[in-house]
């Protein structure tokens, strides 16, 4: 069959334009004679391929110079134990805002090795919205605050970010990265597991103010102390090479397409084109509302658990796959991710709307 | 340029029919509709993936079902902090022999979570012989007895493994799982990088005895505790999907060529070209000798560093690339894994002898 419209929460789409490009230099990458696959990480050939990866990542996000790019495995499971590990260090004490099952994990690994304290929670509601933080809550000598910046099963993420003052922010922006513009310099820890708008899974990106490294915990182990990939350029041992080239195809394409200002527009767009219809609806609605609403992952319901079923099915045979939604929300999740064009989504309304009109 | 003979110690050569098959599916796995790269790692069609590049190894090596295979993240140097906080769990002790960097990092490592007792050690010689074992020293209380099977750099490997008893044999397998015949129920853990003989950096492969998982330290990450990946089929979180993908394809292709019988038989041909040559060589010569030397990873010299350089220049120009030694045992060294057929290395001594003759 044809390529689909793929609305997988992650791994996600790539762009036609990427693959193409890994395609094509899978044999052999320039005049190396050999696949990107193949390189020793500290060929002459592969260091351009990972310096090129950072310097675009930096250009495109704007990044500090007094933050290190890293790139490390074990996906933002492993940041869970890592930020504690590393940033636990002062009072041992740390804020976060559970908006998820991912900032729950976050919470309960971080609680293994310090005291966390919960300043909001949107569990009553399964998540369903940000909810508002009392500022007068937030400990003026945490360690670090934490948030899952874009919650990707529950389509909700954070408009705007909660001011900390000299306490370090920390996100996990695994599902938003590079989708709208981001002050990297309100944050002490950026982190994002690539498999849904860097490139492939097996690879974390991870962003982190300089003076954070370095004061690990003695029980940490050498692979999760942030100081071992900083004092190495990510090459302590071997990187995940080819998901770092990936990432790299992908930062370009962002680049080409206008960089995250004009990406962020698209986002608008796309994800304003399936709540319009979802608002207007009479069968299908979305299951967030207002300022809580994610532009990259949009969960919607029509009510009727059969009704559910009969549309993944026939947009699944229609070419639009992966729309199941999670199974803590239940109903159908669109997944629109950077490399999802406005033209994906905009064929998906009006597949929605056909559906309506004949059910 | 052709593609060339890469004796890369790591990334490294893969086979261009796995290649091949990579770059044919790169747009579409078969009637998907997407990239493997793609792929939610909970879809039907990834799972079938996985499932078989899982039976595929087992059936490779002959695994025992008491025997689980998870597929992780963070190379050896995080198996060198996962065996000690998992396995130090009854007298927190345990044997250890140094060949070599990677032997000793793992001992360093472990050392932050119990005592490691040195057996032997040929760090006297700059690792370039696998050192006697008294076995008088073994510690039989010992929580497990700790090697590195092939060693990298040195080019020496065990060619029979320690009687360890009831101790768990842990072997890190890196640089040479799947190039000989290996009795799997010997051993408590077999963890090996897959970017040598197993396909891309990004993934590590990790054989552990049942009774062997369930009772790491509290201080583990959970990303640390191999319960978590035993539990949930290496899915606690996104696996490293690709790099999953290509080792199904080099296990395809080692099945293909009769197993790990078949390929051990190649792989002593080849070595044996290389050592024949070097020890009939007035120029160059090996720096392993007798049962110590390693069948992948083979290290030579001339004894003058100014022809060393010019050899290496030469055949990097005739297409023979990674000649080069590490910078600890200098020279030359020619990793020659499965991939690497026994026509390179033909070529390889031919080239050396032509270089020999006018040098």
């Amino acid at each position: 069959m044809a390529r689909v419209y793929n609305f997988s929460a992650g791994p996600s789409a790539l762009p036609e334009s990427v693959l193409k490009i890994a395609q094509q230099e899978m044999l052999e990458y320039g005049d190396s004679g050999m696949s990107v696959m193949e390189m020793s990480h500290r060929s002459k050939v592969y260091e351009s391929i990972i310096n090129a990866c950072e310097e675009k990542l930096r250009k495109v996000m704007n990044i500090p110079d007094n933050y290190k790019v890293l790139f490390l495995q074990g996906g933002a499971s492993s940041q869970f134990a890592m930020i504690p590990l590393n940033l636990l260090n002062k009072t041992n004490k740390a804020d976060i805002v559970l908006t998820g099952v991912w900032a729950k994990k976050a919470y309960k690994e971080a609680s293994k090795y310090g005291e966390m304290n919960v300043i909001a929670s949107s569990e009553d509601k399964t998540f369903s919205y940000i909810p508002e933080l009392d500022e007068s809550k937030f400990n003026k000598d945490a360690d670090y605050f934490y948030i899952c910046s874009n919650n990707t099963i529950y389509g909700t993420r954070f408009k705007n970010f909660p001011e900390t003052g000299n306490v370090p922010l920390i996100a996990d922006m695994s599902s938003e990265i590079l989708s709208r513009k981001i002050d990297v310099s309100k944050f002490g820890v950026i982190f994002a597991g690539a498999q849904k708008n860097m490139g492939p899974a097996g690879l974390t990106v991870c962003i982190i103010r300089e003076d954070l490294i370095g004061n690990a915990m003695d029980i940490t182990p050498t692979m999760f102390d942030y100081k071992t990939h900083s004092e190495n350029g990510s090459m302590f041992n071997t990187p995940p090479t080819y998901a770092i080239y990936i990432c790299k195809l992908m930062l370009d394409w962002l680049d080409e397409m206008g960089g995250i200002d004009a990406m962020e527009k698209i986002n608008e767009e796309k994800a304003a084109t399936l709540y319009n219809f979802l608002d207007n609806s009479k069968m299908f609605s979305a299951t967030v509302e207002g300022d809580s609403r994610s532009i990259m992952n949009i969960p919607f319901v029509t009510g009727n658990e059969e009704l559910d079923k009969k549309f993944i099915a026939e947009a699944t045979k229609a070419g639009f796959v992966n729309l199941k939604g999670h199974r803590s929300v239940g109903g159908m999740r669109a997944s629109i991710y950077n490399a999802m064009p406005l033209e994906g989504v905009k064929k998906l309304v009006e597949f929605m709307a056909e559906f309506e009109k004949n059910n």
